[in-house]
């Protein structure tokens, strides 16, 4: 069975939060529907994955760790869009859901246009036009043979 | 073209890392085959999604924040596999390829089997199997009209 799996995949997305009803009414506001909400985890299905708000202290049991520890980690999501237009419009929404603003959206040395914000828990999320990167109609990255 | 867009969604999951090559050579060991290899940035493409591998500092500066808080944040990246016999050999391979063991794969309270290690740069990985989480043939969470 393994080897018939890709190797590179993701198949859960999981974001530790300190108060699982702030996080969940922080995605709802943003327009994102649970799949599955649990005492301690609310599962958002995406393309083939799941993206779960897990409460911090069951993250880190779960781990093995400390939860102290967590803090800013080196990692951010990113959602992509068709215009510059429409990362203002998105970045808008998220603030006005409680996002934090961390960059502006903005012209990026890259030829695209991206900004930043952080959820209530300070996880990042980037919001961008990448016009190297074709999107198909749901919005996920465009496969080779969709352009 | 935001309203045609799915809401919830992933492009890209960007980890930041001190030394692209050491990183890079971790994927690798573990077939993961780059999309793109730039001087600051590796992308590995998923369904609809790259993975990012790009440099701690360009991630901080991108982001405009500090890159020296960046720590162990509270996220998790997880593979599922069908059966644990998969996810031990998934585990074993990881731990091959220079990855740090956290807990070692067992059965879980939620009826699962699953494991966490580190990658070189501290990011948290689950490899699991869920018997409630069906895979399709490429190891991705199979849609319900799947089933």
């Amino acid at each position: 069975m393994a080897q018939r799996l890709s190797a590179q995949r993701v198949t859960l997305i999981s974001l530790g939060v300190a108060d699982l009803e702030r996080s969940g009414a922080f995605y709802k506001a943003l327009g994102w529907q649970p799949a599955e909400e649990l005492p301690e985890v609310t599962f958002f299905r995406l393309k083939g994955l799941m993206l779960g708000l897990i409460g911090k202290e069951a993250l880190a049991a779960d781990q093995g760790r400390d939860g102290a520890e967590f803090g800013a980690g080196a990692t951010a999501l990113a959602q992509n869009f068709g215009s510059p237009a429409d990362v203002d419009t998105a970045f808008v929404a998220a603030v006005s859901a409680g996002a934090t603003a961390l960059k502006q959206p903005q012209k990026t040395e890259w030829g695209g246009y991206s900004g930043y914000y952080a959820d209530p828990d300070g996880h990042v999320w980037e919001i961008a036009h990448n016009p190297f990167w074709p999107l198909d109609a749901e919005g996920y990255l465009a496969e080779a043979e969709d352009r």
